[in-house]
């Protein structure tokens, strides 16, 4: 329930006119055809409680804005003409999702029934290129999955950039990306000019929030948790929340900064340059260094992280044991933390992304004793562990999706089919 | 935003009727005048958009079920017939909230503008009595706010019942209360029971969920807060947290449990049987232990707890060393926590409640001082830290909020005046 004086974007109400009633439920019959799949118009009627003469023209509209459109006839009617369905229209709007990693670059294009349209990632050595250089790379990928959306007679709602580091929400600044070596980049002013202007939105959030959002939506195809803390592993650590069914940004859009948590304060420097913050005993950099020698080629970050990855998992299925003790420690570190994120937050559920998914095997027994011994409601709070599947393409599906919810949210915003222009 | 899928609360949207359409008009227009004052009809409709037939029509609707009165006529109108402004009507519904806590009970209600119609506070040494009487205790203190609230022909439209532990939201059970000695106890029921089977909703919360419910409304007087987290000193520490406007409970209820975060490893033993807790560091408990001896009567749970803080701040005015030293400590510890907290949730505001409120001359600048080394954040995320001004009413005043806040949510629930039969 929103609290007394309501919401940041106006919570003490406006009253229903007929302009936003309509936008409403156009938003509504959107929404129900996605959520629960084709079906008819006397359906919808039914299930929403809407009229049917209101559905028709509703339909219609949406069909003409290009996010609906006719499916096959209705099997289930047993008597009577055959009614036909409808079904989200996945040919003509998509979200895209940019991100900006500390050794990868990578962009998804996804359409309005979640289907990848476009994806592309590549390894880059972000750390030792400055700001305008990665964002020269990262606009190229951006032009060619918008490339790839008009081939196939599109249109873009909407493009999320994502990011490792402090974005100020209200002004789309990066304040600090401490791996990256950013300080303050006014990504989306910096973005806009290398794409040349373009009519669509240009968004941009912190990286964790954005795959917190995939991930959010992945869980609730199976089973409809609306808690959960998502924990991005790479050499920083970050954390994306969803409480409620809403994503939580803080005050300034500074929320979820769980890398830099003091656990370990007898530890070692951290990127942000204090001492002991989680991810310098949970981060890549701190497996790597624990498990492995300085020459050792999967320190190398011009080397794609997954085939790191993968010589890594080798050791630990050979029984190598200097690996199989660093994965055991940073489980047991990764519990500590998780154990204070679960008892403040009490997630249904606790997801590893990034390279925390990808060792989850030999990181998740350690770290549920952990939640287990530390968490003080019973049964951890019933907060369960699982492994993201969305491996690093998490966050550009996640800023995908972001693109694309503004559109389930007022569909107005997308022009009648063939014209392009938003209204 | 609510994402994909939508809120726990049905979020797929339900599509406007004419009967919700009504209700939710009736909403905005009682909380339109809550928010911003005393007005007319006409300013209503303007404000609005609604019509003014349409206003003239929900405001006697609103009167004729005690939330609205006619109040004095409109002074700022230069032309034409006075109008006359409609206002708030205190004296017909109220909302109570109750307390069991370590050492006291304490029931308040509050009328619809807010205004305190009763409210008690009396020591008890509930750790050592059982839950029973207690809750007989609890129940004698509730049955007169009832009975102060019929006095005046008011209406109850609910109570709340705040507990310093682990509710589990669905079932409105207590779980586990560890600095009670409670573990599971259906208050709900055994409240019922001892209230005789009353027509108001009765509901159960964590006292520092509340306490932050109470500590939002208090901001947002002077300033559009809209994240805050809020910390209970007691014995024990609770974190009662909102974030963009809406309290956090987590997946089954027991977020906010921050005084078992594990940051003192080498800590003292805690209530919950675990080592290292927050609580053990920054808790009633560890300062009195702390600046005192084992006989000194500010450690007697038995007497009022005002006045064994009172007994500190006297020591500490007259820089007695040993308090002194003490109170930096226990600054230091709840700094340390508190940075984990900003970090995590990036809040406006950390307000100090309970017992931090009334020494936060003494614990501010080390917290402060904490928080700016310790958060990544520049400048803090922004985060101030605030004394409540509520003192030991928080839980109670954001118990009868709450309670009210289902009232401006659906004006519908409170019968018209005289009938006092909810619809």
């Amino acid at each position: 329930m929103t609290l007394t004086g309501g919401s940041r974007s106006g919570g003490r109400g406006v009253a229903a006119d007929h302009v936003s009633l309509r936008r409403n439920n156009l938003s509504v019959v959107l929404r129900h055809v996605r959520d629960l799949g084709p079906r008819s118009r006397a359906r919808i009627a039914a299930d929403t409680g809407l009229n049917k003469a209101t559905v028709s023209s509703l339909v219609a509209e949406l069909v003409g804005r290009g996010l609906l459109r006719e499916g096959p006839a209705d099997s289930t009617r047993a008597l009577g003409r055959p009614g036909q369905l409808v079904e989200l229209d996945g040919t003509g709007v998509c979200g895209v999702g940019a991100e900006v990693n500390v050794d990868y670059l990578a962009v998804t294009a996804l359409d309005l029934t979640g289907d990848t349209v476009s994806e592309r990632r590549v390894p880059l050595d972000a750390a030792h290129l400055d700001p305008g250089t990665t964002l020269d790379r990262l606009a190229g990928l951006i032009r060619e999955a918008v490339a790839a959306v008009d081939a196939r007679g599109g249109q873009v709602a909407g493009v999320t950039l994502a990011v490792p580091g402090l974005v100020q929400g209200d002004t789309g600044e990066l304040k600090l990306a401490p791996n990256l070596g950013w300080g303050e980049v006014p990504v989306i002013r910096e973005m806009r000019e290398r794409l040349g202007g373009p009519s669509y939105p240009l968004h941009v959030d912190n990286e964790a929030n954005l795959a917190a959002r995939a991930a959010y939506s992945e869980l609730r195809k199976v089973e409809p948790v609306q808690d959960l803390v998502l924990l991005t592993g790479a050499v920083g650590v970050g954390g994306g929340m969803v409480s409620n069914g809403h994503l939580l940004r803080g005050g300034r859009g500074y929320s979820g900064e769980v890398g830099h948590m003091p656990v370990a304060p007898e530890g070692r420097t951290c990127g942000c340059g204090r001492t002991g913050c989680w991810e310098t005993v949970v981060g890549l950099t701190a497996l790597l260094h624990q498990a492995t020698d300085g020459d050792d080629p999967v320190r190398d970050p011009s080397l794609d992280v997954e085939r790191r990855l993968a010589e890594i998992i080798a050791r630990a299925e050979a029984g190598e044991p200097r690996t199989l003790t660093a994965l055991k420690d940073v489980g047991t570190w990764l519990g500590i933390g998780g154990a204070i994120l679960v008892n403040i937050l009490n997630p249904d559920v606790l997801v590893l992304g990034g390279y925390f998914a990808v060792l989850g095997p030999w990181l998740e027994e350690p770290l549920e004793t952990a939640i287990r011994d530390r968490v003080i409601a019973p049964d951890g709070g019933g907060c369960r562990v699982v492994r993201s599947e969305l491996g690093f393409t998490a966050a550009v599906r996640g800023g995908a999706q972001i693109s694309l919810d503004q559109v389930f949210v007022d569909p107005t915003v997308i022009g009648r089919a063939g014209t392009g222009v938003a209204q």
